[in-house]
């Protein structure tokens, strides 16, 4: 191995160089001005303090690097008509890629009211950061991004999924040398082994190896070349180095290089694409190593600020106090000649502006970006074709998760002509069961396969790594350019991309608000292998808390579903698919489990998202004594095996069941449009009887959704309180005060009418407990009738 | 670059060999004992049904491979009388761990009941993920061990954790290709850039490749050998490898590969502390290709098992169904030759036993894997010397967390020689006004250094990298080994390690109850740069939700802190220092507010954790009209300013101001020991007056808090909706309803007496509030009256 060519050609005639110069000069002349003028855009008269923004807010060091490469892009876009997206991982550089669009007309046309004009311009420059305006990263705002720039370490994630499934599609991505430190994105290089260039676009990586963090300098930025190398090429890339600080060698570098990795890309794809994908290629990469905060003040105050960390957010500042520094600035933004850019009207001068590609192929008004204008509804089996005959309830088991796998498997059959449906996990599809869908297509891999192996090949659809991150980035950037897709995990373990899921969120609520987006379809998790049974593993895979993580954001974006047995999965499955612009959680059981509900039933209940189970439930119409509620399929049994020993004992006891599917039911309705109205509430928990409710996680969350409903004062939760190991199905509820035994306890203890004749029950009760605890000790798993238990009523 | 040297040499004499080998025989056959035997574990009777676990929970695969290096390390540790941990990636692993810490001898010192007999062997299987038993994982209860091995990613920066600032201790890590491809992995690789073989002690990551995880090969064994070196080279390792399955070449090879290896470490360590660390220098690592499954079945059934996915678990099950398996399992574990390991009383033979090393230098016995046995003191200087003058309440303004920091830099330099304490972040400490620290040390980094750079060193105690997976990790590592340290992050992003968080507070949930486990320094978190005070980047940026996650975990092992000025701060930072196995969460500005308490009115306000603020009440302990409670330092400034204006406008209004500092004091007593008692909680809220509450975070978590209180269908709770984006300061609490004028409308409308008195109120702050949005879109910054508001009573 050695270092990769650093090619010095003339690949740009003067001609040329001369006008991307001026391109590039234009755009950051916009970047520097949206982040500091509120006025006087085009310095038509000398600068002053009331020109400038009070708050100075933004990043300029990565800005001029992309803008570089945007530069460069629509070069290469125009001379060979190609379909890019840019994926912009260093979101600081916000001003920059809102520049571009702006000069390329995107941004005007999605935006009216800032026009290609000198009026156009300080609007422009005044919405940067400022109050009612634009955020300082890139965002849902910005044309042509699918990638919410201010959490780091997803871009190259983001770009992978983009280009699964597009073949003609070529997503450059800069990953920035601080999110290159970030755990996500140091898995996400090995996305390239899942890449299939015969039927997948392609990835260019950019390495923009400008140096700094706000106060650091990166990691990647103080290692020997010639080990970044090796590290880039461990990661199965072809690097090319470009380097240096002098735009002119710099122009023709860039562009030399983009003819170079663009020829190759091309000839990989032609070779997959005519011999079939047999060993996986080595993609090129860039590696642009500029100085951070390129092209600015080189010094303030006599300290250095270009090409140190002290370029990364705003270089010059204290301008009330610092008269000084105003005439910097100016002295700065006229470094770029505006006069060379802009005619007096404020427009980009025509033979600059032909510089950018026309209509879709510009890369801030590539469909690809705004993906719901692209998206096909999926076709989709009859979901009732896969139910689970369930003649009476609570008599038959099935395994939820791997009927739903069946019904997926014909999703998948039904859309491999589409090619926009994949399902991704963390090395857990069988172990969730989801195995029917490798009966139609495999594990996608592109690294070696022997023989040996189960279902794997380099055209599957199951995408499988141990990395929850690549799973969750893979499948955003996979929604948002417009296709469909699905999410299982172990439950416990979601909580890794907890913070990728808020961003998620975050950038369907915001895309709520922006009439140009369009709908995508909706991100799905189906979460197993759930707190209550961790027969394998433990304490350390119980937590039922992502539920809690998600409803704190915007009810508008997210749903949650406890389905308590495979028709009512599939249901919500059904459901959940046809969807759009949510997050969907779905949390159900892999294990065999008994079947309540026959398919007509399981539709209505799904339908309304809550129900009284009239069949469980002996209160006939009147008002109850007790209400038992159940969410989850592990609650449920427990609830069902706790009102069956309880109506065998107290016949005359009035009891109803409760099981709620759409936990967002719970809410009041003026929060949540799912929400049950008080009057509704009140009808199916009552006004005033004790309400027992067995739920899957921690019993705050049901508090905190019911807590302004009338009856909220009676209503008493059981769920996981973080008690748990490696212990038997049965043992874990006991240990969280969840099963049969406790919960029939808690009903007795809470209504006086059997204060004296529920003495004997009771003790029958702790008695069991007792028989439990020495059964498992003594046999290591539960007693017969635990195991055997039916409902018979 | 070349392939590593591959090794082919004759380091253990032919008796050595023998007796290597049966010590991992033996340790392999406890392990295989582990997963399957009831009963008959030296199969002193032929293997029967009865005799095998009917529930068969545990992971075979990684097993030998790791009982492999433990025997290998054992004869290193002994040769060269080394200090030495283990740190087991791959915590599926646990039998082996289990296996290996009973034959040194550890196992039955620190549980007798398990004793090196045949009875005690029969209760060490037995026990194995068996109810009332041992996790299936490496856990807490694993003597040895600081790291649960139940969620992947984390054993390298453990690893480092550890080595940081104990110079002699050589940290052995185990990394598993499956957990190599998590985010968390693949980045901390990149922690040799960190240590200083100088003063830390050295890390030796050995990549076990074997191959497989559940039911998929992994990335790293699929691509070509030339590329992982590349890979591991690209990380700044020298990779040494050792590839086959005949156990005699491959002890050699590991031999011979430990002995050289440890001589590169003791030569650079050496070099570094005779003439300093200038270079970072090329550590060793191994990269150990062995079969998944090594020494198990190789075909069951005619599917082959061993070298393949089919390993991972339980390679033989269906024993009721399939006799014939119990004499696979027989011919299995006997294969190991059990009568040539132990002798008739069921011990290890005295030749073999003696291959382990003694005392604590055993590494199930290393004390720093039991790091509160080594836990001193940190030595603090008075906090209150660092106290804000606060002559009057709301009339000054400091930075809190820079006044935190003053008081940092003298803990970091008290302590400078026990280097025992260290503070992380990611690329924020600045940020986050912790300056100061960096006046006693700086940043350190073994990269390389730039005459431009801001207070690097390569003997810096400040760890910044733009990884908060690193962060969390490395400090969980150092506190677990019986060190002090900080973590302070940005709010919105301490998500990303929400399952590192986890992990470590079961962790510590679960050590309460090992007596031997000793206690540990806490760990702190400072989030600041927080949801209100997010002026460089908006929307991204804003979610408080991290308390919501942790609150759900064990109050036995969390603390909530909310302190509302600088010398609260100081009081809380001052309480966790000396705190011990805990997770404290502290949230605090960090930019320029008013300070309320003077330090004695700090520290008493600090004890309680709640309490009524008398200056700025007007109810003389009376009965108030009304009770405005807050929590966070933005709710705390918008209450009072609220609370001005009601005065101002309703003199005779009696109102009462609740400061909530200790969040947990809000929990029922009975589920935390810091909640109030009913009785205390309705003397300070009241039974039937409004509270109007101003939270930092969520407001369904105030309800989930206090939804059991007296008072609580009175609790009317502002906080963050998820409402936001670039904007002032002071539109931030404007867009989610917790700001003065907001505030003061609530309760003018919840009190009935000022319903006709009060309409003039309404008008003026609906005024307000408009007047407030012109200004802001017209100044881009928050109002004169709204940015010198101060407290005047």
């Amino acid at each position: 191995m050695t270092i990769a060519t650093r090619i010095m050609p003339k690949t740009l005639t003067t001609e040329e160089l001369r006008k991307i110069h001026a391109y590039w000069r234009a755009a950051n002349y916009l970047s520097v001005g949206q982040i500091y003028l509120l006025d006087n855009p085009l310095l038509h008269e000398p600068l002053k303090l009331e020109h400038i923004k009070p708050r100075l807010l933004g990043h300029w060091g990565t800005t001029p690097g992309l803008n570089f490469i945007y530069a460069h892009f629509n070069r290469v876009i125009k001379a060979r008509d190609l379909n890019v997206m840019y994926v912009i991982g260093p979101g600081h550089g916000g001003p920059g890629i809102v520049a571009n669009t702006y000069l390329e007309g995107t941004y005007s046309e999605v935006y009216p009211n800032i026009s290609q004009d000198t009026e156009g311009m300080q609007r422009l420059f005044k919405q940067f950061s400022f109050p009612g305006g634009i955020p300082s990263h890139v965002a849902p705002e910005t044309p042509g991004s699918i990638h919410e720039g201010g959490e780091l370490g997803y871009s190259l994630l983001h770009a992978y999924g983009a280009a699964f499934d597009n073949p003609d599609l070529l997503v450059c991505c800069v990953v920035g040398d601080g999110e290159a430190e970030t755990g996500a994105l140091a898995t996400s290089w090995h996305s390239n082994k899942f890449l299939n260039p015969a039927r997948d676009g392609a990835v260019l990586p950019i390495l923009h190896l400008n140096g700094y963090k706000i106060a650091n300098p990166t990691v990647l930025a103080r290692i020997d070349p010639e080990e970044l190398e090796s590290l880039l090429m461990g990661y199965g890339y072809k690097p090319y180095f470009i380097e240096g600080d002098d735009p002119e060698i710099l122009h023709q570098q860039m562009a030399a290089t983009l003819d170079l990795v663009i020829d190759e890309i091309r000839a990989i794809q032609h070779d997959a694409r005519i011999n079939g994908c047999s060993k996986r290629p080595r993609h090129p990469m860039i590696v642009l190593k500029t100085p951070k905060g390129w092209t600015g003040p080189k010094f303030v105050d006599g300290i250095p600020i270009e090409n140190t960390f002290r370029a990364h957010q705003v270089p010059l500042t204290e301008f009330a106090s610092k008269p000084e520094h105003i005439k910097l600035l100016e002295d700065w933004m006229k470094s770029y000649q505006p006069e060379e850019l802009f005619d007096d009207s404020g427009k980009l001068l025509e033979d600059l502006a032909e510089l950018a590609p026309k209509g879709d192929r510009r890369m801030g008004a590539n469909p690809h970006a705004n993906g719901g204008l692209l998206l096909k509804d999926l076709k989709l089996p009859n979901f009732q074709d896969y139910a689970v005959e369930v003649p009476k309830p609570g008599t038959i088991t099935a395994e939820p998760t791997r009927v739903m796998g069946e019904f997926l498997r014909d999703v998948m059959k039904l859309n491999l002509d589409s090619r926009n449906f994949r399902v991704m996990s963390p090395d857990e599809n069988n172990s969730n069961r989801w195995n029917a869908i490798l009966e139609v297509t495999n594990r996608v891999s592109t690294a070696e396969i022997l023989p040996t192996d189960d279902h794997i090949a380099v055209d599957g659809r199951v995408m499988e790594v141990l990395s929850e991150h690549m799973c969750q980035g893979w499948l955003e950037g996979y929604l948002l350019t417009g296709r469909h897709g699905f999410f299982s995990c172990y439950e416990a373990f979601i909580h890794i991309i907890d913070s990728m899921f808020n961003q998620h969120a975050k950038w369907l609520k915001v895309t709520h608000d922006i009439p140009w987006r369009r709908s995508i379809a909706s991100f799905n998790y189906l979460l197993t292998s759930h707190v209550w049974r961790q027969d394998h593993n433990g304490f350390s895979h119980q937590d039922p808390g992502f539920i809690d993580h998600i409803v704190n954001k915007k009810a508008s974006v997210i749903r949650v579903y406890l389905p308590p047995d495979a028709n009512t999965l599939l249901s919500v499955t059904n459901h959940c698919l046809r969807s759009r612009n949510y997050v969907n959680l779905i949390i159900a059981g892999k294990q065999p489990e008994l079947q309540w509900l026959d398919m007509d039933a399981a539709i209505e209940h799904c339908t309304a998202g809550i129900g009284i189970w009239d069949w469980a439930s002996n209160d006939k119409g009147s008002e109850p004594d007790v209400v038992m509620a159940c969410a989850g399929d592990v609650p449920t049994l427990e609830t069902l095996a706790a009102v069956d020993f309880l109506r065998q004992h107290f016949p005359d006891l009035k009891i109803r069941v409760v099981n709620v599917v759409d936990l967002m039911t719970l809410q009041p309705s003026s929060v949540n449009p799912h929400g049950l109205s008080d009057r509704n509430f009140d009808s199916i928990f009552t006004r005033d009887k004790p309400i027992v409710f067995a739920y899957h996680g921690y019993p705050g969350l049901i508090h905190r959704l019911t807590c302004h409903r009338t009856n909220h004062h009676n209503l008493h939760v059981h769920g996981y309180k973080e008690e748990g190991t490696t212990t038997t199905a049965f043992d874990m509820v006991v240990l969280n005060d969840l099963d049969r035994f406790h919960l029939a306890q808690d009903v007795i203890a809470r209504l006086p009418q059997l204060q004296s004749i529920g003495a004997h029950a009771q003790q029958l009760l702790r008695d069991k407990l007792i028989e439990h605890r020495h059964y498992i000790i003594k046999h290591g798993e539960d007693m017969p009738e635990i195991l055997n238990w039916q409902w018979s009523y």
